[in-house]
């Protein structure tokens, strides 16, 4: 399916970003554009198109749970190496919707009251209440990328959390959630260019932190962790997309389309009036 | 003290919106623009350029709370009667910021949990972290406002509020949180007009609530109880300002400048690295 506001695509998104069986995640050009034929020129246009709808159609969500008394929200969960885009995805999408429609939950290093409990105890504490666009900068899926990567729980542990977030999203997804999980890839080339104008700029010095280089040495490790997660937890229910993201305006284009479709998919449509509106008018006038 | 960016002001707007000793709500014409002597075209140009300034000072300050681990944030308070606006503010004042550096709270009508639990609970929880700004659509002054009108807690009771309001206020600026409260304030002429069109336009009937027009019958009773408030609760340390918001391009620019005063008081620099930057340049050519 193609969002129907969606022109400008040539292919289907959502298919050609989908991890299906089979994918293999080291045959992914991270400089591609798929489906998309023009240049960042009319990408920087057609994201500012799909701004309003994004907006208009988060919109009329709401205005659904609030009469319809419907569950229906969208969560948009994002995973990437350092300086693939995650805030540029949030600030240039998720900043076209309006405030008192999105939740944003930014995921750090566990506290210690969060380890006290469960993996997933604080994910789902910050779950989007109806009607919202729930964004997840980073999330439980911490637990099995640097969690296996950096070995900070048992073997046996990382294996058992497949499975169990698994079953936590199939049971999102039943209470009316779509959830749209995303893979911004960018190479380590990349990677190191967007890390070195952190250091050029005085104004973005606080976003570089000394521990980036030492990651950037475990890039396989992290690589095959991602492989192993996509295997495990791509769903039919909530798949993974990979978006190549070495061109930022690409990886905003995707990402917007994905989360139009998601909202297709709910077809939140203006709730109708639940009171006599004639009657409502007299009585306002008479007031 | 106007906003260093602020040049559209005509007079010290925080000064002539500020609720002083002596203050008569009575006596504010909602129609009216302190300090902007410009029309709605201006008004809207002057909004886009502020705008931006109000993003970057909030980067600036969520920066700071990284690096220098300050506690700074700011908390906007909103009340109003209904369709006064507080909505448009969110969505076109607070909605130029990076999403990642907002946090909304609505505040509806208490659940039973909250019930049992002494007013500023659930608003203690929803206080913004350091580096965010928090915007409070509604607040404790429900409890103050709607509590009194509708006496919905015993005279003492609702007394009491207003001293314990001022206390926790007083931790919270303490804190290091600059506490923004602004009262829009609409004519009920004004409301009628406003209501009336969302009974006219389908894409708004969800927004409708019969019990407005019950509401608007106690407009005198809410009056006394916001003035009420406005004495017990304009205090040096959180004052509150009535924006007049029959106009509500005025009211925007009104806030925004609020806002902007707000953050320059605060002033949030970009930290300095905590690292030698050449050092990790060379580090990370190598990587």
């Amino acid at each position: 399916m193609i969002a129907s506001s969606q022109k400008h695509w040539t292919g289907d998104v959502a298919d050609l970003l989908r991890v299906d069986e089979g994918f293999v995640l080291a045959d992914v050009d991270t400089r591609a554009t798929p489906g998309y034929e023009k240049d960042k020129v009319h990408g920087a246009e057609d994201l500012k198109s799909g701004a309003h709808q994004l907006d208009e159609y988060q919109e009329r969500l709401y205005a659904r749970s609030r009469v319809d008394a419907t569950d229906a929200a969208v969560l948009l969960v994002l995973q990437a190496m350092d300086s693939a885009g995650k805030g540029g995805i949030i600030r240039h999408v998720v900043g076209s919707v309006d405030p008192q429609g999105v939740a944003v939950a930014a995921f750090k290093k566990p506290t210690p009251e969060e380890l006290e409990h469960d993996f997933l105890w604080r994910v789902e504490r910050r779950l989007p209440e109806s009607g919202i666009i729930g964004v997840f900068d980073r999330s439980h899926y911490e637990d099995v990328l640097i969690g296996r990567v950096r070995r900070l729980a048992p073997a046996e542990e990382i294996e058992r959390r497949y499975g169990a977030i698994n079953e936590f999203e199939r049971r999102v997804v039943d209470s009316g959630t779509r959830v749209v999980k995303v893979m911004l890839h960018i190479s380590p080339d990349e990677q190191k260019s967007r890390l070195m104008e952190r250091l050029e700029r005085p104004d973005k010095h606080w976003k570089y932190n000394p521990g980036d280089v030492d990651e950037r040495e475990l890039w396989p490790s992290y690589m095959a962790a991602y492989q192993t997660m996509f295997e495990r937890t791509s769903t039919e229910y909530a798949p993974w997309h990979v978006v190549p993201a070495d061109r930022k305006w690409y990886a905003r284009l995707a990402v917007q389309h994905l989360l139009l479709e998601a909202l297709e998919d709910i077809d939140p449509h203006w709730p109708a009036a639940t009171f006599d509106v004639e009657a409502e008018k007299k009585r306002l006038a008479a007031s």
